[in-house]
This record gives C-alpha cells, structure tokens and sequence, in this order.
C-alpha cells in the first residue's frame, strides 16, 4: 500500500497540503473513510482516516501510531559538487535515498561548473523516493557551501576524498572493514578536485580513498559508495 | 584525452563511420596530422594519425597498439526484466558500465511491463560510458528472452536471485566474500518475480539473495549488486 508523506505526525491529525491532497484525492480516488498509511521522514508511521475528501485539503484522523528505529547500523554524509546537468543530481537523490544516507550537502569546488542547486526540487524527489522504497527517515540536505566550510565543519569518524587520481590509494571497502559508525565522503566536481583542495582535505583529517580502477562520474562516486557502504555494512544478518 | 571507438584495430588503418566521423571533426574539430586514441571494446587501444579529415568518413593510419588485461577480476552476468520507462534502463546500462558489468540480458518475466528493449541504443550509451570511464571491454547485450530461457543457459558459479521478499535472505556480502569469480544476478520487473518463477530459479541452481532492508526499484537492484561486487571483488590492493 502508497505512504503518503505529512511532515507532523504528532498530533491527533492530518490536514494534507494542496499537492499531497490531489494525489490522494484526484489521482489515487481515496474516499472520506478509507485508511491511509503516513510517514513523517522522521521515522514515523501512521494509520489514518480521511474524513475530508477534498482535492485541495484533504483532511482526517490520526488512528494508529508507530515509531520505526532506524534501519541503517551507521551513519553517511555525502558531500558533492553538484554537476552541470541537474538531472544527474536528481537520480542520484532518488538513489541515494533507496539505498540509504542521512545527509547530503552540496559543495561549491574550484571546479564546479553549476553554482547553484534547487533543495526544494530534491526534497520532493527524496519524499517520493522515501515513499516508493517503504522507509521511514528522510535525509538532510544543506545548501551549497564553500568546500573549504564543508572540510571545516566535519566531524565524522571516518573522513574520506575520492578523486581520479586516487585509484591507488587505500580502498572503499579495506576502510569498511574497519566497520565505521559515521562516514563522511567528499565527491567532486567532473573536473575534479585541485591537488590544492585535495591536501586541505588532508589537512582536515580526510583520507584518501579508492573507489577501483574506473574513472567514475561524479553521481557514480557517489552511488558506488553508498551501495558498498549499504552491502558491507548494512546488513544485521551476515 | 579523449577516447574514439572503432570496432576493428586489428589492421593498419581506421576508417571511422559518419557519426564518428562528425564527432571527431565537426564537434571536435581535429584535422590531418592529428593524433587520436582509439579503442575496440576489445581490450585494444591504439593510436592513429588522421589522414583523411572528412566530416562523414575521417580515416587514417594506425601507428601504435596496445592490448590491456581485463581490470576488472571476476565476471559479472546481469539478467534484468526492463522497466517500464526506458530511461531507467539507459543510465543503468551507463552506471553498470562505470562499475563494471561483462553481459546484460534482457529478460521477460510475467509482471514485466515492457515487452520489448532497443538493443542499438542502449549499445551506443555503453560505448559512450566505455569512452568516458576510459576502460577497454564492452559488455556484451544480449536480446529480451523469457526468464526460462535465461534460467535454463546460466552456467555461472554463483547465481543469485533479488527479489522484494528476500530480505530475510543470505546478504550479497555474505556472497560476495566467497570470492566468485563468476557471478550471475537476476533482477526481477517492478511488479517483482512471481513465486513460481523464484521456485523455477531455484530448481535452475539459483539462490535467493538480500540486497538490504530497502525496497529497491529494479535498476537500483542492479547498480547496489554491481558496485557492491567491484568494491569487494575489483580491488587488487587490500
């Protein structure tokens, strides 16, 4: 059955906006007495009862309530520079959410080609990710800032720069064996980091890090590690 | 540099066709006396002077050869129902070619909601991939047939099977660190494997396998699967 997404799930009741409303109401033909299943991205989910049907403001009560602890044993930061064509950002978003990420910032580098990035527009490709993959905690995401601030303000245990020039470094999966609780990742930009922005990194606590003997895009970096993370780390069964 | 795809580097001569051709002296605008780099797919790389800088038949001679190993040290077999929007599949085949992927088969199972898949189109995205993650070996395609006809072929060593309801399965991990050298993966349509044809997989030697807690859509199944198998699998170094 569909999650729909409603961001407090606290009180006794829900009161859908305008968007959330038509695809309830116009595209999926709920009723006033159906039961809804809802999710708050903060790990709960919710049995409820429309009692309003409008397209625009569907509305009803909440009847059941169950907080979900987190499925992941540990936490990942992604921080990336965005690429030239968006929709390579928004793929990534759907994917890294199936797979599993707690937070995504964006990070302006010497050779980033897009200086700017739509939050909201990732916002709802997550929700809608979050909802088709049946989970219940929706990732952060932080504005674009200057790498430097992104190095400076990181404070996970493992700290890890992927580059083109560093396939032979030490490897994705030799750090995960280490079994990290917290995993913070730098991916740069399709001109990649400068050798500058790489020793800062160092500099800052990172470690480089190899993800094999490919030269992977920008939003591959990424989905290559997060699915190594989620294959080697998160599984509670061995 | 770039790298320019031509099938045949056995000769002494390349003779590019007219969408080659039109890259390398329309769009990139390389004349007579030029260097290229060229690749076959095959392992081969060569370099090659441009004799004829034509925009719809660019030829030359070849004057350097070089055949590379495989980098990648166990083989991966892919068999994947299509999904519904063909998009899916075209930056799946790009993502699988960037982490490494020997053979995508196309299979037709009873929820499969596309009975049909553009075989030319998805070769050249892979070449194109092949081009840009500066690798020698293409994959190979092999047309849509039903999910019988896979299951009865399959010779690989460890053949697996994702599907929703096998999360409470043997991790891929738990696979993967048997170290295959041959692995084949079978990724079901959106409405997911039927029962009856996990039952058929499993009489044809197949082993349910979980890719994590997540309700992955298909193509996400097969990229977690892909760069889970590189980064336990592809590394040389510990």
């Amino acid at each position: 059955m569909q999650y729909f997404f409603y961001e407090n799930l606290e009180g006794s009741a829900f009161a859908f906006g305008e968007e959330e409303s038509k695809h309830c109401i116009k595209v999926l033909r709920h009723k006033r007495g159906d039961t809804l299943q809802l999710i708050d991205g903060k790990g709960n989910w919710a049995e409820a009862l429309i009692e309003e049907e409008h397209p625009k403001h569907c509305s009803g009560k909440i009847t059941k309530r169950v907080h979900h602890a987190p499925t992941m044993p540990y936490h990942f930061t992604l921080s990336i520079a965005p690429t030239k064509q968006h929709e390579r950002m928004d793929w990534l978003v759907e994917k890294a959410v199936e797979m599993g990420v707690h937070c995504i910032q964006f990070i302006q580098c010497k050779n980033s080609e897009r200086p700017k990035i739509n939050l909201e527009r990732l916002h709802k490709i997550a929700i809608s990710a979050l909802k088709q993959s049946k989970q219940f905690y929706l990732p952060t995401f932080k504005p674009l800032v200057p790498l430097e601030t992104a190095l400076s303000t990181a404070t996970q245990d493992l700290k890890l720069i992927a580059y083109c020039l560093s396939a032979q470094d030490q490897s994705l999966y030799a750090y995960l064996q280490q079994r990290p609780s917290h995993i913070h990742l730098l991916v740069g930009p399709e001109g990649d980091f400068t050798p500058a922005e790489v020793a800062l990194a160092l500099e800052n606590g990172f470690n480089t890090c190899s993800l094999g003997p490919h030269i992977l895009r920008t939003e591959t970096a990424a989905l290559y590690a997060l699915a190594a993370s989620a294959a080697v780390l998160g599984q509670t069964k061995p």
